[in-house]
Order: C-alpha cells, then sequence, then structure tokens
C-alpha cells in the first residue's frame, strides 16, 4: 500500500525517552527515527519562529521525519508496538486557511494529528491543529524544516512553492498528491495542455504572448474571448473577458501583462457549472462523490446543490470524465473537478484543484464520509470511504462577507440567526478576525430529504420571511383529480395523510380538461419537493415523472368502477402505477405512507402502530360478537 | 430569553486594550467586563495550575466573568459591537473527558471557545478545547477560579462539587443546568424522589438504613433485589444484587456498608432499556430525540440502536415520560433519560443525566442536530435545532478496551480496520494515552438506510467475515410468489432491479401452503432490510409489514388474469397493496425503484434516464415508421 522512500540520513536519534536508536529504513518500518541530534534540536528548542502550541510531541513517537507514513493496518509482531488509535502519523497541511481547519475537525474525530503551516497567527486552522507553525508556504526553508515534523505532507492551497516539494520528495519526503501534480495544477495552461493529452474535454485553448496572438484567437474561437493568467489565479482573479477585439489590450493589462504568462480559452456556453470531488488512495484506488450543481457570483462560489439536477447519463458523463483527469494525475488525497454542462449536453472540463473544495463542504453533512475525512484517509493510507449521500439531498450557501468589518459582522450575525433558526441547516464559522467584502467567512449546509425542500428552506431562510414550521414545510405528497366530483373520494386521502402528519397538497389537474397544467405539474413536483403523488387517474403523470404515482379508480356514475380500475392499472409496460381498490383514497393515503416510510423510520412506526390499532379495534369486536352473540350485535 | 444575574462585582476592569471599562450590569448588555484588577492580573499570571493552552484570549473579549450569556440575537446600536460569528460567549465545562472532547468537536464548526477543567492533563478533550485548566472539579477554589473565566459553566459529568456550584450561582455565575439539578441528579436516591413526586413512573424504591430494613423491603418487594448506592456510581458501580435474603449482607459489604447511603429497588423485569436525549433551552422549550434501544454488557453500554424497534405508542409514550422528567428539572442542556421497557408495555423510568451521554453518540452522523451541537445551543441560548434523523437508521458501537496496555491497543486497531473498510461507518477514537480494560476508548457509528441494513454491517464488521461488497450488501427488495409457476412471470421485476442496481431476493412463499413461513416472512422483512416486497398476490403480507407491498396479478391457466387482478387490488380500507397490471413484473420492479427512490436521489436519477431512453426507442421507431411506411414497416 506504501511507497516508501530511501531514508535521508543515517544518523542516529537521540532523545530523552528512547536513547539511541538507529534511523530504521527498510520498507513498511513501523518506527522510523531519522533526525540527527542537530536536526532535534532544533525541533525542541524555543525559537521564535516556532508558535508551540502543545505540550511536546507525546513520547511515543518525538519526531517522524522524512519518512514515508507507516503503515497502520500492518500487524505488528510481538516486539513492535500496535497503534495506538487509527494511525500514529502526523500529517503536515501547507495552508491553515478554513479548508485546513476543516481537515483538522475530521482529523480529530480519528484522532489523527495535523500540523499546518501558515504565516498567518490567527489562521481558521491554528486553534485546531496539533501544532501551526507560523511561516510561509512559499519558503523553501520553511517548508523544509516543516516537513521534517510530519510523517506525510499535503497541501490545502495549491499556490506553494512547488521546487521546494520536489526537492523534498527527492529527499524522501511523502507529499500527497505528488509535487508533479501541484506542479501541474499551479499552471491553469499546463494544467490544460495535460488533460488535453490525456483526451479530457476541455474548451479550446492556446497560448498568446503578444497582442497579435491574442487577435488571431479572438478570430479562431471568436467573442466573447476568455483570457486568463496561467497561474496564481483563484476565485475569479486571473480571468478577464473581452467582448470584442477593440477590449483585448484592456483585458490584457488588466492581467498584469503577457509576461504574466496568458492564454485565452473558447468561451464556453455553458447552461450550468458542475463540481466532482474524486478521491484517490495510495493504491490508486478511486472514488468519486455525487455531481453537484456549483453557482457562482461575481466568480466565487455562491451555492452548492447535491445531487445536480440532471439526467443519470450526464451525471455519469460528468463523473466518467471526472474519474479520468484525476487518474492523469500523480498521488493521493481528494481532487476537486470543476466542469461546465454546455447546451448541447457536453461535459468540459474547467479546472482541477488538488485538495478538498468549496464545492465539497455539503459532503460533511451529507454523506457517508466527508471530502475532509476522505483527504485524511486518502494521504495516510487508510481504505477509502463510502462517498454516497446518507441524505437525499443538501444545499450548501457560502457566508461571503457583506460588508467590511463591523457592518460585516452585523449582517453576517443576523443571517447565522435565521440559519440556527431554519430546521436542517449546520452553521460553519471560520473564526477569521477580519471581516471583508465577499471574503468567505463561513458557510451553511441545509440537508433534507429532497432538492425541492431544502431549496425552499434555504429560500426562506434568505429572505425576510417569517421561519415558522409551516410555511417552510413543503407538500411532500400531491393528491391530484381530473375533477371536483372525484373530491368526496380523494379527500380520504388527505385525511389520512394529515392524521400521519404528511404535509400535503390537494388539486385538481386534469389530462383531458387541462393538459398543460397536467404537464407542468408532473414535470414541476419532484423539484418541488413531492415525494408521491396521488391521482384520480394516474398514467400520463407517471409518464412524465419518475416519483412513484398511486392510482385511485373513482367510480364514475355510469358503470361499477372497473373501468376506471382497468384504465388506470393496466398501463404499459414501463410507467408503473401503484393501483388501489376502486374508490378507496384511504388504502391510497396509507400506501403513500408506508411508501415515505422508506426514508423515515418515524412513519413506519406509526404505520405499525396503525395496523396494532387496527388490529386491537376489530378485536375488540370479535370479543363482542362473542360475548353478546349475533343477535344482539345485529340489534343492540 | 435570558435571566441576567446581578453583578457579582461593581468594580472597574483595566485591560492594555480597553483601559477603564465600567461594570455594566443591565440586562442584555452586550460587553459585560465585571473582573476587578486582581482577578484580571490572577488570570494573566503565569501561574503553574494554569496550563496555558492557546494564546491569550482574544483581544474582543479578555474576561467575561461571572456573567449570564449575552443574547447574540440583540441587533446592537451603533456604538455596540456585533457578535462575530455564532457567540461570542466562552463555554467553560467541568470535566474534559470524552464527552468534552466531543462538545469541544461541536463547538469547533461554530468557532465557539469552550474550556475545560479536567485533572488529567492528557484528557481526551485538552487538545481541543480552547483552554484547559488542570485542576479538580471537585476542589472549590479551582472551580471558583475556573468559573471567572468563562460566560456559562456546565458539565460533561455530574460528580461535581455541587456546594460550590451553589455557592458560584448565587455570586451571579451562570450554571447551565442549574445547581439545584446537579444536586438532585448526584443523589440517584434523591433523584428517585424527585421524580416519584413529579408523576414519573419508576421502579418502586426505599432507603435502607438496616439488615432489618433491607430484609423488609426484601419482603416487600421479593428477590432478586437490586441493592444501590445512592451517590457516585456509574458504568455499573454501584450496584449490588441480593438473589435472596441471604446474599443481602455480602451485597451491602460489596457497596462498602449502610453508611455509604443505600437503598433498594424493587426488580424491574424488563425486556429492553431504552434512552431518550432531551434538550432544553434557556427559554425552557424542550426538544426530544428519537427513542433509542440500548444494550449493555456488564453494565457499561454496549451498541445503541436507533430508533428503537418498538411501537409508535411505546415511543411516544418514553418520549412523553422522558419530557416530563427533564421538564421537572431546571436549567437548560440536554440530559438523557434512561428507561426500562417492561414485560407488559410499561415504561419506568431509571435515571437521569444531565448531560449529553453515551446513548446519543449515533447523534453526530444520524441527526441533523447532535447532542453536543444541541447542549452548546442551549447552554448558550442559541434556538435548539432539529433533533430528527436525517438517516433512517444508526447503530453504535461502543470500543470498550479488550485487554490492558498494547494487547488492548493491538485489538482495537484491528476493529478499527475492519470499521475504516465498513460503508457508512465512522470512526471516534478518544486518544486516551492509557488502555484498560471496558474502557471507553472510542465507539464506531454505522448510519444506513434501515436497521436491518446497520445490523448487518456491524455484524459483519465484528465477525472474521470477509468484507467484500456483497456479503454485506443486504437485499432491498423482496420479490415472494405462491408457487414456481409464476417464476416465469415474476422473474421481469428481478431483471429490472438488477438493472438499476438494487440487490434483491426472490422466494417462494405461499400464503396458502405454507402460512407460517408466509407470516415469519413477512413479520421479518423490516428487520433484515427489505423496503419493498413485491408479491404474487400480496394482501396476507401486506397486512403483515408496515412495508410498501407491490401486487402483481399473474394470469393463471383458467381465466384471464382478471380474477387475480381483482382479488389484490380490492383490498378492504386499511391494508393497501400496490397493484400493477396483470403479468407485468416489470412494471413491478419499476415502481420498487421509484419507491426507493424517496431516500436515493441517485435511482430517481436512474429512473428518469430510464423513462427518457424509452421515449428515445419510441421516438426513433416513430421516425423509422414516418420514413419507411407502414407496408415496409409490417414487411421489413
Amino acid at each position: 500500500m506504501f511507497q516508501q522512500s530511501s531514508g535521508c540520513c543515517d544518523s542516529l536519534f537521540t532523545s530523552p525517552e528512547f536513547g539511541f536508536r538507529p534511523c530504521l529504513a527498510a520498507p513498511k518500518t513501523k518506527n522510523a527515527f531519522s533526525c540527527s541530534m542537530e536536526k532535534h534540536k532544533l525541533f525542541t528548542s524555543s525559537s521564535s519562529s516556532l508558535s508551540v502550541k502543545q505540550q511536546p510531541q507525546t513520547k511515543r513517537n518525538p519526531v517522524l521525519a522524512c519518512r514515508a507514513s507507516r503503515d497502520p493496518h500492518v500487524i505488528t509482531g510481538k516486539d513492535d508496538v500496535a497503534v495506538h488509535g487509527v494511525a500514529d502519523v502526523i500529517v503536515g497541511v501547507l495552508g491553515g486557511g478554513q479548508l485546513g481547519r476543516m481537515f483538522c475537525q475530521a482529523a480529530s474525530r480519528m484522532a489523527i494529528k495535523v500540523m499546518v503551516l501558515d504565516p498567518q497567527e490567527n489562521c481558521p486552522a491554528s486553534e485546531l491543529a496539533h501544532y501551526h507553525m507560523v511561516g510561509s508556504f512559499d519558503d523553501s526553508a520553511t517548508v523544509q524544516e516543516f516537513a521534517k515534523r510530519c510523517g506525510v505532507l499535503t497541501v490545502e492551497i495549491e499556490h506553494v512553492d512547488v521546487e521546494t516539494l520536489e526537492k523534498l520528495e527527492q529527499q524522501g519526503v511523502d507529499c500527497q498528491p505528488k509535487a508533479s501534480t501541484i506542479r501541474i495544477i499551479q499552471d491553469k495552461y499546463l494544467q490544460k495542455v495535460h488533460f488535453s493529452k490525456h483526451d479530457i474535454p476541455l474548451p479550446e485553448f492556446v497560448q498568446i504572448d503578444d497582442l497579435e496572438g491574442a487577435k488571431r484567437a479572438g478570430d479562431i474561437f471568436g467573442y466573447p474571448l476568455m483570457i486568463k493568467s496561467k497561474r496564481l489565479a483563484y476565485d475569479g482573479r486571473g480571468n478577464a473577458v473581452a467582448k470584442s477585439e477593440d477590449e483585448l489590450s484592456s483585458a490584457v493589462t488588466a492581467l498584469g501583462g503577457f509576461g504574466r504568462g496568458l492564454y485565452v480559452e473558447k468561451w464556453a456556453p455553458f447552461v450550468k457549472e458542475l463540481a466532482v470531488i474524486v478521491a484517490r488512495g495510495r493504491d490508486n484506488s478511486i472514488v468519486c462523490y455525487p455531481v453537484v450543481e456549483t453557482i457562482h457570483k461575481e466568480n466565487i462560489c455562491h451555492i452548492v446543490k447535491a445531487p445536480a439536477n440532471m439526467s443519470w447519463k450526464i451525471r455519469k458523463l460528468a463523473t466518467d470524465i471526472a474519474s479520468r483527469a484525476v487518474s492523469s494525475l500523480e498521488g493521493a488525497g481528494v481532487f476537486a473537478v470543476e466542469l461546465f454542462l454546455t447546451k448541447d449536453d457536453q461535459i468540459l472540463l474547467n479546472e482541477v484543484a488538488p485538495r478538498p473544495h468549496n464545492s465539497g463542504h455539503h459532503t460533511i453533512e451529507s454523506c457517508y464520509t466527508s471530502q475532509y475525512e476522505q483527504h485524511l484517509r486518502a494521504v495516510v493510507g487508510l481504505p477509502l470511504g463510502d462517498p454516497s449521500m446518507k441524505t437525499p439531498a443538501a444545499i450548501m450557501y457560502n457566508l461571503l462577507g457583506e460588508d467590511e468589518g463591523e457592518p460585516g459582522f452585523l449582517l453576517a450575525q443576523q443571517l447565522i440567526g435565521r440559519a440556527l433558526r431554519t430546521p436542517g441547516a449546520t452553521v460553519h464559522w471560520y473564526d477569521k478576525p477580519e471581516m471583508r467584502k465577499q471574503r468567505k467567512m463561513g458557510h451553511i449546509t441545509i440537508v433534507g430529504p429532497s432538492l425541492g425542500n431544502v431549496e425552499k428552506l434555504l429560500e426562506s431562510m434568505l429572505n425576510e420571511e417569517r421561519l415558522d414550521g409551516q410555511s417552510a414545510v413543503t407538500p411532500r405528497v400531491g393528491i391530484v383529480m381530473g375533477s371536483d366530483s372525484d373530491l368526496p373520494v380523494m379527500k380520504d386521502a388527505a385525511k389520512i395523510l394529515n392524521i400521519f402528519g404528511v404535509p400535503n397538497e390537494v388539486r385538481i389537474v386534469s389530462a383531458h380538461r387541462t393538459p398543460e397544467l397536467m404537464y407542468s405539474y408532473a414535470l414541476s413536483a419532484r423539484e418541488r419537493g413531492i415525494q408521491v403523488i396521488i391521482a384520480g387517474a394516474g398514467g400520463m403523470v407517471a409518464a412524465l415523472t419518475p416519483l412513484p404515482v398511486i392510482g385511485v379508480p373513482v367510480r364514475a356514475s355510469t358503470l361499477d368502477g372497473i373501468d376506471s380500475l382497468l384504465s388506470i392499472v393496466q398501463m404499459p409496460r414501463g410507467v408503473p402505477v401503484a393501483t388501489v381498490a376502486v374508490n378507496n383514497a384511504t388504502n391510497a393515503g396509507l400506501l403513500a405512507v408506508r411508501i415515505l416510510g422508506v426514508c423515515d423510520a418515524d412513519l413506519v412506526s406509526r404505520m405499525s402502530q396503525y395496523q396494532e390499532d387496527t388490529r386491537d379495534e376489530v378485536l375488540t369486536k370479535a370479543e363482542k360478537l362473542q360475548k353478546d352473540g349475533w343477535e344482539s350485535y345485529l340489534n343492540p
């Protein structure tokens, strides 16, 4: 499972607890102390550049330096020491922003120690890390110093000094993902060249070195033309749009000139932006998270919807492309693959981040394994966890600064107050001391039984509506009938659902008389949060929605209902309608409750109780009959 | 929302940052600095009893001492400073064990600072707390010192020095829950007296002061007789059972003699042990978590199943009793109410803990608001969050030490390895440096679509079975038929389910020929993880299970299938069967997929795709017909 690099030093290691201990450089070695006395001294000195956050490292593992991670699942022999807990390796992260913070939060569940390197003293991860080294991840000497203290090195920001990483790797430092990956990613042009070599579909692109080149590109790709800087771009910086040839010059200037390294992309007329988090283990195994839809505002991530509302085919395509993209890179960890969905259902790669990502925050509440836990598992060498969603839907809202300083904090405080009152919402605050407009200060994730449901909750949260229970509750069952003459029958379904506490709506929607209304009702039901439809007929509705549809044959005046029954139940192969007895809307309601019970243990319990109560009623009657006799029973 | 106690001091507060600032003792005051210079000095001195863990407290809030929490939702005026984030108050916790650790984990999401007081230097919460004061929560002076530094004081262990808490409360310290509650809880006899005064059903109990009293109790209550010590009992310590009058003496001796303070309880012949976590806000609002079943081994919590597998009526009764019990206590926070379910369906209170509890760990992964986040919301004064489950089921397994020292760690490591490979499992490790037999070292929670499913996963995890995908996957749909002559028809359901990737089983189960088998199949289906049943008939099955049942009328040889159809669809009110067209097992399979889609956005997406593909097939045929003409179409 692990590739153990050869040792960087053969010196003996001294520590107060262990005395002299040789450098054990064999593969899969459990205890690999490899620091010379000098390095050891450096570590324990109270140098001003080290803000020692905790008591000195635990006695068991004074320093794990310059060694690949130990395999925590190798059953040790008698003489060896077992891993205490999940893993003993110390994970080092370059960068201590909110991604590092959430990574530390995930690691703390499994009590895996994480150290961060970040120049900001009170960076978001500082308080949560086992150890925060204050220093720049762009400074070679500092990064080398940092790397000595951890068993595996990873990043939460890709804009690190990659030459240093490459040097460290040659010395045996375990970087995940590999420095080669960081190098490719850092330069967005190189990134595209790389992926295009690996047959990943991308918008067309070309390097531009001067204005003539830019104009030629404009002629070929057309306008608007997307101009990008190759390096150091995030959250929209490093992009400029030229709407015509006249705007080329100013766009280039806005990006700092050709000297910065620029390229252009053909405008991708996308209808949606998507993202797929892909995790890759040390053994090269790959797991993919559900495709999500990302909505940006002024180039910054604004809202994320999970799973993305699109056809299975397109989701599969997006997942495949993301998986292939990540497979072409080296090293373990999670990767965020951002994609465009074009007007003609094409998926094009936008870019890849070699780390957890804003589009994956929702996974903390919505998936079996959060992207942070997954990244930890991947780099440490633990088996990858299940990336599926454990709640049907999730929506994440970025808490961006809406103003500077105190006014910004006040606005955030008010929104947080609303979030705390929103059912299913979790508030994340990154504890950044400085409030700036558009700064990522935190995020709010709402999970729930359907995308329609969580979208509605988010909407309520963001607007000044009253957040009372009723207004936020979307109907889960839609009861529709072709005519009000069916209402005396169909009302029984609503009655039952009310008894079971299931929010429902009752509508007149006729396939024959109001076809467009029926069409739009059926097509929009799922988005609105409807989970089951009960229909006076049902066939047309069932054809237009993937939701379960229950059909209630209603006895018309002329025939005995058999006509209605047959027309509903005898649906052709491919379009099922769950048909109940003639006029038995009560059973339709009960069936709807049973169906919702698939996701709601509370309803299953209530259904069991209902069955028990029904049984008790019958038993009571049976006893009475037995006691009173049939004559008295019939003539009380 | 808050009760602001009157100030404990009127002195001016000096700090390097703020200069002199008066003690602002008005209700709902935003900034209430109330420490005298002397107290302030004590805090910042590098006293040896204070292991200052972090940089000094943030500049904004040097000390919030002896003040009730500020209401973070009061919109401040121009001069006042907004709350930065969720809440500025520092929460102090007496005790730093795993409960404190998980409390800190919850607090870190919202960036709320938590300090802990614990005598153990490397207690589980130490690394995660904002500040860990090393000291005994049983020592009056230490607790007082600690209380000065936090805005609200709470506990993670009820065995604290309650006299000190009462004194602190009188001085204006904000204790949640109130000291009066801790006093009642600490003494299990007083606890029972209190609850019995509030009409909470309990096993009968009586104090015993000498052997004669014990014998009298034995005569009245019968044997076995449960003898308990009034105070300082947890994880089974403080209980002794006398199986007969002869054993009374030795049981009393085992508990330390009558001088310790003993009482006896009538033996409660329980069939299940239950627990309900109840949260109470500062405004006295109450929310209850789902009832869970707790399984103990040697008096220590072993496994917790959520939600408890029992009728709605009993769950409601348990919840009501728990709610009433907590309502009778004072103060905010979460409370764990442990209950017995007796043979005759009675619910009796066992005991209450005024804090988060082992029975509530599962809530971290399974509920919208974990018990820890809820406790935080409650004591700080934030609105209580939604306590419902967001996954249908959860099971928690306590990681208890199975041996001392290294051998114990090795066994734990092996189990953790299996847990990391179990889908839907999350590993929690409390980072206790010392391994002891039966010690709570961590826990594992598995969440999933049904209790049957998670129980099976836990079973696989604990046994030496291979953890491959297949063996752990329980069938979600059961396809049953009365005779193998139905198989050629019913197989279509299995085919469709296989296409959609839904694990299913096919069985011969006849209501008429093998009634007991049908009975046991229907009754056990849900526990086994089946979520939908497709039956060749269906009525009997639907009567015996709360699951949705789909009926497929199979055409018998003599009639045309209408007989079968009517006998299935025309179910009496109360027992719904979702009937599909005659012989149309394909539609039954599709309906089952739609039903499972209620909890599985992936399946809904696949269903939509299926509908689209079907439509495309038809469109292709339509085009062909249009192109070729009907004659050529019929004679190709």
